[in-house]
Formats: C-alpha cells, sequence, structure tokens
C-alpha cells in the first residue's frame, strides 16, 4: 500500500525505552522507571470518585466540541487562583490531552509548508507533529550557560512554541524572558504557542502564564502533570477570543469531544489541590534527591531545573553515545532513563533525561543502582 | 493572530443542533433528540464494572501507544466471532475514537494536496479532516436508486473511503461491491479505507469487512455505536502489518496513547455482548417504528436502511432548505433532526437525516410530534 512520506516520523524514542523496560520486567528483572514523564500516582482520589459516582446515573456520550462548560469555567477559576488572570471561560477549550491541542493549534494556525521554530532541546513531539501536518519544525537550539532561553531567529517563522518549565530541562522563563519573545513574534506576526504543561510543578517561585503578558497567544495545558492524569488524555488549550469559533469547527470534525469521563474526573481533580500539592512536595523531596545523588554518580553538567520533574545531564565524559548509553544503563544497571537524542537531534548524543516522577523509595533504590553502575564501569 | 486557510473547515452541523437543542432544554422546552447519532444508553454494565474496579487498584498512566495487548488480542478475537477472519493482534491499533484513526491513516498514506474520493451524502467529518490535513476531499454522489453504491471515479485519487453501513442512508455494501471497488482502487494504487463503525448495528443479514476481502487495507472501526461508547472515545484501526510500525511512530507522537480509562473499559465491554445485543433489540424496534411512521408524517422517500439507527429522507416535497426546515422541526415540534446538508453540501438542501438510536419510548413520542407537525403545516 502507498504511504506518505510525511508520515515519516520518526519514533518518541521514550516510548521504544518504555517498551523495553517494559520487556525486562516481564522476564522478571527490577527495573527502576526514571525515563517516562509521568507521576507514580493515580488521579487524584477526588477525581476517580467524581468519575465512580458519574458512571452511575449518567450515560457519558459526546459532550459539546469545546468541553463540559463547568470544566471550562473551573480552568478559568485557576488562572485567577494561580496567576491572577482573568480569564472569559469561552476561551478555554477541553482537549483531549495537550497532544490534541498541538494538533488543532497546528491546523489552524498554519498552511502545509510553513516553518515553525522549536526549541533544542525540546519535546520532541513537537517536531515531529509538525512534520505530519506538512510543517516544517526550524530548530532553535538553546544553552545551559544562558538558561536555554530561546531567541526569536531571523528566518522567516510561522509561529514559535515555547515550554516554561521546559522538558527535558525543567528551565524556567522569567516574565521578562517571556515579554521580549512574545513581542518579537508579534511584531513579526509570528504565532506564539506557550507550552504551560508543566505549571504547577514548581520549586522555587512559580512559572509565568503568556496569558499574564498578552491574550493574543494560544496556551496549551494538560491535567497530565500536576493533577497526576497522564493516561487520561485531557488538556486544555486558551485561544483568542476571535479563534474560539475556527477551533470549535475544527475540534467538532477532527476530535468531536475530548473524552467525557475524563472531564469528568477533571473536576474532582479542580477540587483536589491538598492531594496534588501532596504529590508536589514528593517531587521536591526526589528532586533534593537527585540534585545531591546524580553528581556524587558522575553526572554533574546539569541544567537548571526550577521546574517539571526531569534532570537533563550533559554525559560526554562518559558517552558520545547517548542511545547506547541509556541501552546499557538499563541492561546493566536495571534504571530506564531516556537518551537525549529523543529531544535534541543534534547534541543529545551526549545527553541523559533522567525524571523523577515517581515514588521517593524508586527514587532512592535507582540513585544507588546507577552510584554503583557508573563506579563499576569507571573501574 | 494568523489564521490557516486549512483551519476554515465547516462546522460539523448536527454539534450544532445538539448545541440548539440543548439551549431550549435549558429554557425548559421538551426536546426528542433524533439529531445525534449517540445511544440514549450507557456503556455497558460490564464496561463500567471493570473500569470502577481498575480506578481502585491501578494507576491507569499512560499504555503504550498501541494501545493494551489484551485488548488488541480480545478486538481480533471479535474478527474472528463477527467475519471469521484469523486476524494477528499485532495489527490492531487502539485509536482515541475513529476520528483519531481518520487523522492517524489520513497522515500515514497522503501527502499535502493529494485528493481522496468520499461518497456524498456521507459522514462530514472526512470532508473536513481531509480539508485540516491539506488534503482535496473529491466528492463522489452516490444515488438512492443503486443504493447509494459508489464507483471510483476516473479522476486520480490518492485514497477511497466508504462505509458500511454508511452515515446517514444505513446502506450497507454487499460483498460483491466491496470486492469490485477494493480490486479497482489496488489496480490504481488508491488507498482504500473501510470506515466500519456502524458494524454490528445491522437488522437482516451482516455487514461484510473489507477485511474478509483483503489485508492490504485500513479498515476503521468504534467502540462508540454498537458497544454505546460515544463518550469515552475508544476506537481501533486494522492497517497492513507493513503499516503497523508506521502508524505507531504517528500515534506516539500524535496521541501518546488512546485514554486508558476507556480501554479498560472497552476490555469489560468486548464481555458484554448479552447487553449490546439488548440494545440492537431496541434499535430493530425503533426502526420498525420510523419506517411505519415516517411515511405517515410524510416521509416516504428514504435510502434502503439496512444498519446503523439512521433514517436518510428526501424531503423536497416539503422545503428546499433543509436548514431553515430543521430549525422549524426542531422549534415547532420540538424534535431535534439533522439538515442532510451535513452530509452532501450539493443535494442535502432537500434532504433530512433521523436518528432512532435512543429509547423506545422517545421514537415513539418524536414521531407523534412529527406527525401532529406535519399536518398542521399541510393545512
Amino acid at each position: 500500500m502507498r504511504s506518505s512520506s510525511r508520515g515519516e516520523v520518526a519514533p518518541f524514542i521514550v516510548m521504544d525505552v518504555m517498551e523495553q523496560a517494559r520487556a525486562l520486567e516481564a522476564a522478571g528483572r527490577s527495573i527502576i522507571h526514571m525515563e517516562v514523564g509521568q507521576p507514580g500516582t493515580s488521579a487524584p482520589q477526588r477525581a476517580r470518585q467524581a468519575l465512580a459516582q458519574a458512571m452511575e446515573s449518567d450515560a457519558l456520550g459526546y459532550t459539546v466540541a469545546l468541553g463540559l462548560p463547568e470544566l471550562r469555567a473551573g480552568i478559568a477559576d485557576l488562572y485567577r487562583d494561580w496567576y491572577g488572570v482573568d480569564l472569559d471561560p469561552g476561551r478555554v477549550v477541553i482537549t483531549a490531552g495537550s497532544s490534541a491541542a498541538f494538533v488543532l493549534a497546528f491546523t489552524a494556525l498554519f498552511e502545509a509548508g510553513e516553518a515553525v521554530g522549536v526549541t533544542e532541546p525540546g519535546y520532541p513531539s513537537y517536531r515531529q507533529i509538525l512534520k505530519s501536518l506538512s510543517l516544517t519544525p526550524h530548530a532553535i537550539p538553546t544553552q545551559s550557560e544562558t538558561r536555554h532561553v530561546p531567541e526569536l531567529p531571523d528566518e522567516n517563522l510561522a509561529g514559535l512554541i515555547v515550554a516554561s518549565p521546559a522538558n527535558p530541562t525543567g528551565t524556567m522563563l522569567s516574565r521578562g524572558d517571556l515579554e521580549r519573545l512574545i513581542a518579537a513574534c508579534q511584531a513579526r506576526d509570528v504565532a506564539f504557542i506557550s507550552d504551560e504543561i508543566y505549571h504547577g510543578v514548581q520549586y522555587d517561585g512559580r512559572a509565568i502564564s503568556a496569558l499574564e503578558i498578552s491574550d493574543d497567544v494560544y496556551v496549551i495545558n494538560s491535567f497530565s502533570k500536576y493533577f497526576s492524569m497522564t493516561g487520561w488524555r485531557l488538556g486544555w488549550m486558551v485561544v483568542p477570543e476571535d479563534h474560539v469559533r475556527r477551533i470549535e469547527r475544527l475540534a467538532q470534525n477532527m476530535f468531536i469531544c475530548a473524552p467525557h469521563a475524563a472531564q469528568i474526573a477533571a473536576l474532582g481533580a479542580l477540587q483536589a489541590r491538598d492531594e496534588t500539592e501532596t504529590m508536589l512536595q514528593v517531587y521536591a523531596e526526589n528532586r533534593r534527591l537527585m540534585l545531591d545523588g546524580l553528581p556524587r554518580a558522575g553526572c554533574d553538567k546539569i541544567a537548571p531545573p526550577d521546574g517539571a520533574f526531569y534532570i537533563y545531564a550533559d554525559v560526554s565524559e562518559h558517552t558520545q553515545d547517548s542511545l547506547a548509553f541509556a541501552a546499557e544503563i538499563l541492561n546493566e544497571a536495571g534504571v530506564a532513563v531516556t537518551p537525549g537524542l529523543d529531544f535534541d537531534p543534534v547534541r543529545g548524543h551526549r545527553t541523559l533525561r533522567f525524571s523523577y516522577a515517581r515514588a521517593t523509595s524508586d527514587i532512592v533504590e535507582g540513585l544507588q543502582r546507577l552510584t554503583r553502575f557508573m563506579a563499576e564501569r569507571a573501574k
């Protein structure tokens, strides 16, 4: 059968690592998961209770395409609470994860053939989703020395995607950084897309939303990280008022609606801030352990980990082949980590990403295994 | 902010009708829902029980991109049961509804700018999803007199989408029709995409799967209709073996995975055939009532309703403006129906689609309202 060139995207390497780890576990090995960016915890109890109740009384059919009105209102409340921003719930679009939000944003904003700026390192799926939609990702390399703050390049771009806290580095953009980037984009009619999926997962100070600076931006967020609901596939997007109907028509046709069950669970999650703040305390302790333990294991060149639950380490002292190194760590040490090539096709051969989203006991054990492995390897 | 021309898709009219009906209900009106193609029933009890149980013991994080292995195996079993086809579960891709399957199929198969054949009348989102992906829908008009069987046109097409039972007509393709269409497509390297979302919802004889005829096709199906799980957003796609890895990479990046909760519920639904067959009996009774009552109300020019839960009626004796007519029926009779323009931009101004997926008592009441309304209107 025929196939398209735009369908020839690269694999999401971390998902292949997950699969390798699963196979080792199925064969009886103990594996510590520092590869995937997902909490070890389930959705908050209030989220699960809300759904259990709804399943008894509600048929849970299609919702309207933009999502349950009460959930859109609840998210608008979150913007008041987190940022002091007065947001019209009518601008909130409920999506099937941030993934669906990216697909909607890219199709709404860009014609086939246009170029969109993405940071390197950065979330790999930006590049692959852009490619699958016949768009051209334009790499913007960032440096650890300048805290991975991107600059809008001179080339002709239709859009720019930035993330703060960023994946894989965990670095956050300051208000000044965001103001400068948004102004530069608006001056050149470059659509500014702010990926805020790690907001709330922060340790010193808080992340700034692009919505604090301008209404003329696309903001994408999700229940996956702070609310610990990865597998539920529920996210949201805030768009300029005059883009709502455009996005609604696209969402009606491309997705019909986001999963109703997940929307009900999310309503519960919004009421479970005590539970989510407890999870955050676990990440904070895990981060402390990682910042202490990773350098001892020999990984001390790391990006400033302001938020999210990742450490991005330059391991060029140990390898020039992060793919092989990650496989070695998985097989020898029993710790799954993600090769930097997932995030940076150019320089990622000498970096690794460690996720610390799981239970603290896993982090302790993982660090012990890594330390032993690296000591053994150095002999 | 900038916007793209490909993002300028038409609304999914039925969802706008849903919204109008909801607004009338919120204002205190009683509305009978014959607009939307969704069962009035919830997911099978076994589906909900399976999820309620899993929520107590499982974190429900990301699944692998292709879906839970046991669900893929369960779907392969369904092909043995329904069609006598021996299907490798490795070819089954779990998707976020058939909607996500269309997005995956179109990006995997077609380059921007290529043309893909769609029947008119037909499911409106084919056209809009194609457009949003920078593809060109090529209309293939079908006729009631020839049971809405499409022909592969002479134009240069990259793909052809057919549905059996079809939406909005309910007509089914015979084995001979399918064999002829698939052979014609394969002879010209036209990708054949078989939308089988209404399989199982059939009244005389059974629908034929394209997989009974060839492995070199894309087959798309869903838990929405026969399994009564619309809002759960869970579907599947069967692809040729050498396309699995291509689809996996796209799914990893574009969707990460289908909703885990829905996958668990679907595992339960596959075990609930007693419940789903009971629902089918309700549709059969509803269909009998519709085929008796609609002609009495003055709508007797209808497509052969072999399957699905729709009646597609030519109402040109009553109107040349189906949009206005549907609005009149909604406001005057309190019955929500879908204007044919959703399905056929050329001839749909004189057709309506009636859905009979709800409770039988609703169908009885809806038919009474329609009969009264039409009698009053004829005065």
